[in-house]
C-alpha cells in the first residue's frame, strides 16, 4: 500500500463551476472540446441535454476546474465552442484520502484506488484503464476483470 | 356537444415511426424541422437526448406518420437535417373516440376535447391554445384559466 | 382551513445545494441513497442524467439541505455512493406561506396544500398519498380522485 | 442451488413493446401508473425524457408486455393517464436461463439470481431487496452487503 | 461592419441563476411560462430531466437573469407553474464583444452576430429568425441558407 | 471525386434495432461495451437515459444491426453486461448514396462525404477524425478547420 500526502481528505475551496449552453454545435465537436478541456487540467467535464426555446434540444456543458485556471477554461471555450457567455460560480470540494494499492490477478496486477473518509476506507475503486487492457489483450469480459479484482481485495485483508 | 363521426375509436394498423440520429445538426435547426414535419402532415414528431460514439451528445428525431406520408417525411429528413439514413418500422395505433365540447368561462368559450374509450368519458382536455389565448389577453394566470374550465366543466354535469 | 405559523412565507438564505457526479454506482442502489437522504432530512433529492468521459452514461445526484446538515449529507454520500469527493455551494430558497386544508370526497376527506405568495392564494396541491390510498382502495383512476377534489374546492368558494 | 424448469433459455416472439407519449400529466401520477402496469404484469415499464411541440418538456412511457396482456395495458393506460392513442409494435426477446442460488452472508442468507446463456454462467446478481433489508435492519452501507456477497459466491467456488 | 459600444466585452457579476423544480405541473404549461419569462427579460430560460422520488419525471427549469429582476421573476413563477419555493444563487457572466454584420445572399440580406474575445473573432453565427424566413418564403432548406451565408462570408474577407 | 458502386442509395429491410435496460451496470463499463459493439460491426450504437422501477436513474443500450450479425450482437451482450434478456424488432434503413471527395485546405487534403437523395446532392461533412487530426498538429480551432473545408469546398463548385 502506497500512501500520498498530497492525497489527504481535504476541503477545497478554490473550486469553481463554468456552465455554457449550446444550441448551435454540432455533437460531433463536443467530444473534442472535453478532450481539451481535461487537457487543460479540467477536473470534470460533462454534459446535459437541455431543452432550449424554439423547440431546440441544447446541450449544457459543466465543467468543474481551481479557480486559478479560469481564463484557460474561457480560451478554451470560447475558441472551441459556439458560445458568446461563459458563466460561473464558486464551490467547496470535500475529498477523500487517496490511497492506491496493487492487487495480482491471474492476468497481472491491477491498481485499486482507495478513498478514506475520516480514516475510515469507504470506497475501493479498480483502474478502468487497467482492467481495459488487460479483457483486451485476453479477450475476456471486462466484468471478469472486475470481479477478480474484487476477489483478490477481499482475499488480502 | 358535437360528434364527430370520423373520430371514432379504432385500431390503426397503417401507421410508421420514422427515426434519425443525429450529432452533427445544430439544435437551432431542429425546432424548424419540427415544424415543417408536423406542416407536412406528422402525427407527432419529438426528440430524445442519446449518447453517441466519441462523446457525442446527440439527439434521436422521432416521428410517427400514416404509411402513405412516409416518401413525403423523408424528402424533408433528408433536405433538412445532415443525415445519410433514416430507419422506420410498422406500428399499430389505437385511438380513443373524440369529441369536443364548449365551455363558458368568465372571459368565453373555451373547446374542451374529450376521449372516449369503449364509450367511456376517460380524458378531458381544455384546449391549450386558446386557454393560452384567454390568459395573455387577460393577464391572468394560465393555470387559473385551466381552473375555471374544469369548475365548469364539473357544473354542467 | 389550519395555519401553521412556522409555514409563513419567508427567505432562507442557509441553505445548500450539495451535487456527486456518479459513473460508477449500480442505478439500483441510486433508489435506496435516495431513501436514506430524504430520511435524514434532505429538504429534496434528484437525479439528473449525464454524459461523463469514455463514453459513459452517468448521474448527477444533487440534493439541497440547511447548512448544518451538511455533515449528516456527507456522510451518507461517501458511505453508500462511491465517489471520492462531493461539491456544495449556498443558495437562497423563497418558500412562500404554506396552509393545509381538508376537503371531502365521496370517499373521505383529502388534504390539500395551499401556497401564498404575499398574501394571496396561488398554489393549491391535493395530497398525493392520500389521493393515491383512495384511488387503490376504491379502486377507481386516481386522476378522477383529483378532479373530485379540485370540484369541491370550487364549490367550497 | 435451485433449478426452475421454466426458467430455460428461450426466444420470445409473443412480447409487444407500448408507448405512450405524454405532455399533459403531472409527474407525480406517473410513479403510481408504474406501480399499477407492473402488478397488472408488465414485464417493464419506464420512462424517457422527449422534448415534444411548442416547448413542451414531455415523457414517453414505454412498457413490455406478453401479447395477450395487451387489452389489460390499454385499459391502465387510458384510465390512468391523459393519452388519447397508445401505440405498439411486436418484438422478440431473448432471456437467459435463469437460476436462484443462496449466499450466506454474516447477516443471514441472501438470493443471487444466475443467468446462463448456452449453458455458460454469465450473470449474477444479488437481490437488492434482500440486500436493502439487510442494510437497514443492522444500519450498514448498501454496498458493504453487495461486497459480501460477492465475497461469498466466489469461496463457495 | 457596426459596432454597438454597449456590446463590449465584459464581466457582469450582477446575475442570478434561478431553479425550480416541477413534478404536478402538466408539460404543456412550460412552453407558455418559458415565452412568459423572456418576456420579462429573462437571459435565458431552459428545462432539464431530473428524476424524482416517488419514480416522478420531473423537469427542473432553469433561468438566468439579472439581479434586479429577480422579484419579477418570482413573480411569474409563483404565478404560472406550481412551486412552493423558488431557489437562486448569484453567478459571474463573461460575456464577449458582440458586433452585428450584413450579408448579402441571392434571397437577400441576412444579419450574422459575431464574438470577438480579447479583440479576436472567434464566434460567427447568421441569425436563425431571417434564415428561416427565407427558407419558408422560398421553399429552400434552411441548411441551404446557413451555407450561403457562411459562403458569402468568407468572400468578403 | 470517387464513386463507390456498392455505396448507391438502397432500401435495406434486413436490419434489427435490439434494445437492453440496465439499472445495475456501473456507467465506465458502457464505454467499453460500446466500443466492442462498433468493432464487431454494429452499424450504430446509443444510450438513452431512462427511468426505471424503484426510483433508479437507468440507461437503454440501443443498437442497429443487419439481421445476420444478430447472435454476434446477443454474445457481446450477454457476456459484457449484466442483463438477463435482449429484445429487438425489424427495421427498414433506407441510405442515400455516398460519395467521397477530396478538399485541399492550408492544413493538407480533408476527406468529404457526400450523400445524394434521388441523384441530388444533400449532404455534405468533412470527416471528423481528419479535421481533429489538423486542429490538434497545427494547434488550432477545430471549428476553424470545418470552417476552410467549406469555404473550399465552395469555391470548387
Amino acid at each position: 500500500m502506497v500512501s500520498h500526502p498530497h492525497n489527504n481528505e481535504h476541503i477545497d475551496d478554490e473550486m469553481v463551476k463554468m456552465e455554457v449552453n449550446l444550441d448551435d454545435v454540432p455533437g460531433e465537436w463536443l467530444g473534442y472540446v472535453m478532450d481539451l478541456l481535461f487537457e487543460a487540467g479540467a477536473n470534470d467535464v460533462f454534459y446535459t441535454p437541455i431543452y432550449m426555446k424554439k423547440n431546440r434540444p441544447g446541450v449544457m456543458l459543466q465543467l468543474l476546474s481551481s479557480r486559478h485556471k479560469l481564463e484557460k477554461m474561457k480560451e478554451i471555450l470560447f475558441n472551441e465552442t459556439t458560445t458568446l457567455g461563459v458563466r460561473y460560480y464558486p464551490l467547496t470540494v470535500h475529498r477523500l484520502e487517496r490511497q492506491f494499492k496493487r492487487v495480482e490477478t491471474a492476468w497481472g496486477p491491477v491498481t485499486v484506488k482507495e478513498g478514506y473518509y475520516q480514516g475510515l476506507l469507504v470506497q475501493r475503486a479498480p483502474e478502468y484503464e487497467e482492467c481495459k487492457e488487460i479483457a483486451k489483450l485476453h479477450r475476456i469480459p471486462l466484468k471478469q476483470v472486475y470481479e477478480q479484482v474484487w476477489k483478490k481485495l477481499d482475499q488480502d485483508e
